[in-house]
């Protein structure tokens, strides 16, 4: 199972919406055959490890970090070539949340004489798929809110100096985290001092769909985003849908998300409903202090990625991730539960999920 | 090795100014001695060892994590119990900085026909007393600044509230840190606002030496420290040394120090020779913001513990453990080197030690 979840990962970025999933066929103790989901539309990892067998599958095993689906969609049933095999046993990681088939293929499975055996290396198998798991619950997008610190909490000097924060390496991981999730959000105060491309700098990856929250569309025509999104996706979260400006952005190939208005802002959960029913299943906030706080303050926050570096910058006056009002009370702090540490470079990252796993379904 | 440093921990908090030192005797592959320095003015770990032993030590091997003394202080030198035990190996961790000791130890020991292995496992050896190795060369206190703070950076709502921010093992947890470290310091605006006891409440546990930085005696007679000053060492660091209200405070047994002015406030580092001149050879910094940038400017830090709550409280007027002016570029920054991350019940303790090991030598 370990060898077909380090399969699955080999497809993170080219297989959204769906899921990454990685199969191995045992035979005795030997491996005859592997596969994984590698591309959106192509063959599933089951039927992938069937074409890579190097024998007969007929009494073989066959180990599966998802429970192999059972109807058809892009890809004819998994279940249906399993049976073919003649596969003798299926161990199945995670339950698939999908009510398409929810169950049922293990259903099938065992209806035609295949022995099943699920939640093998449960949590280890819904780790490597938390945006999917999320989304096909929600049908939100499952948003990952990152930011790089300094040990003292501050993401630039009381000037305003930012770069750089953390080092080569760690700005290497967000680029892998950029290509993993399909978009990217800011707030406009971030176009209009950093003037970002937001674009997935790694080489053969994928650039996310840019999301900018511009309540008032104070936007510049001429900025990096807009200029580029004749050849990047490009969204523009607003309130003034309607206005002159709009029709610009729109000329410039800049698609206008006109939102509910919350407290005078644009209502995140709105806007999150809205990405999610354009397949926008995960999104990297690289926000600013103003626009994380209110991603925490409307709960669509699903994952924190912190960061440090190991420098103290100090300032009172200084930019520190989460700005805004705040909670009067630490007691009555947004929380989260501690993940795992990554040292990278010379700098840490922690990661932190949602305390609870609430399923909100949408809003009808 | 690793034994020896496990019992040399025991004496944490007994044994200042003196360094943690355990010692094994092993004769074939069987144990038939150990022993540590338990408590200043106690028998040195190699003695405690002897006095420990199941079996005659000639022909048997010793690990020390430190090299032995060959000078008569508190205790005869212990490279004279050695040879008189007929040992005939010795293993040694640390080299001993201190003047009356280095090499000489070793050197005698060769002498007298004793074989000498050094280094093994130094880097281990060496972490169990960074206190002792910085406080011997520089006669300067080892300060570990402390502070606790949100995945955001803040040590406090921007209501102030700050109880509270970790969780009672991190708390707990911050209780040995103080048994480990002779002295305690704080900013005036601590005590001002919180009016905190700065004991130690471990079990058996020491009182640090309660140092308050206060340039202008705004503390008040009151105060929790102040009125506890007869049972726990208390002192103040000012520049007004002199008036009445510094007069009062000796009254209540409260240890005046008159320290040197920089821009208008204590010259910490005048402060810190004048402590370290008290035998006081480590000190955990609790201040808040403002003394912890003074601290970091004067560069008398040697280490940071940042303990990190899984929560976040937002804020752009909340506290940070740093503030002041702070550093106008992240390239100047004040940088440290990650040393090592533990879980602490639902909190991250993060370590940082001082990058570059300075050997600054007391001003004359």
């Amino acid at each position: 199972m370990e060898l077909a979840i380090e399969l699955a990962k080999k497809g993170t970025g080219a297989v959204n919406p769906n899921p990454l999933v990685g199969a191995v066929i045992v035979k005795g103790d030997r491996i005859i055959g592997q596969g994984y989901h590698a591309r959106y539309g192509d063959l599933h990892a089951e039927r992938a490890a069937f074409a890579s067998l190097t024998e007969d599958a007929t009494g073989a095993e066959m180990y599966v970090t998802l429970e192999p689906c059972c109807h058809y969609g892009k890809q004819p049933p998994c279940t249906l070539a399993i049976v073919e095999h003649g596969i003798k046993k299926v161990y199945v990681g995670s339950d698939d949340p999908n009510d398409k088939v929810a169950g049922k293929g293990i259903a099938f499975l065992r209806e035609h004489g295949v022995e099943v055996e699920t939640g093998v290396m449960k949590d280890a198998c819904d780790a490597i798929n938390p945006v999917f798991f999320h989304y096909i619950t929600t049908k939100l997008p499952y948003v990952v809110m990152k930011y790089a610190m300094s040990m003292d909490g501050k993401i630039a000097a009381y000037t305003g100096k930012s770069q750089w924060i953390t080092g080569e390496a760690a700005r290497q991981h967000v680029q892998e985290t950029r290509n993993w999730l399909k978009g990217i959000m800011v707030g406009c105060n971030t176009v209009l001092q950093d003037d970002p491309a937001l674009t997935c700098r790694i080489e053969g990856g994928r650039n996310p769909v840019r999301i900018v929250c511009d309540s008032h569309l104070r936007i510049p025509l001429d900025c990096r985003l807009v200029q580029t999104a004749v050849d990047v996706p490009t969204i523009v979260a607003t309130l003034d849908g309607a206005s002159d400006k709009a029709k610009e952005l729109q000329q410039a190939n800049v698609q206008i998300l006109q939102c509910k208005e919350k407290d005078g802002r644009i209502d995140l959960y709105d806007l999150m409903v809205q990405l999610g029913a354009q397949d926008i299943d995960g999104i990297l906030l690289e926000g600013g202090g103003t626009l994380n706080e209110q991603a925490l303050a409307q709960d669509i926050v699903q994952e924190v990625q912190v960061y440090i570096a190991p420098k103290i910058i100090g300032g009172a006056e200084a930019k520190t991730p989460v700005e805004g009002k705040g909670v009067p009370d630490p007691n009555g702090a947004y929380r989260f539960a501690f993940d795992r540490m990554e040292q990278v470079g010379d700098d840490i990252l922690l990661r932190y999920r949602k305390e609870k796993r609430e399923i909100c379904l949408q809003e009808s």
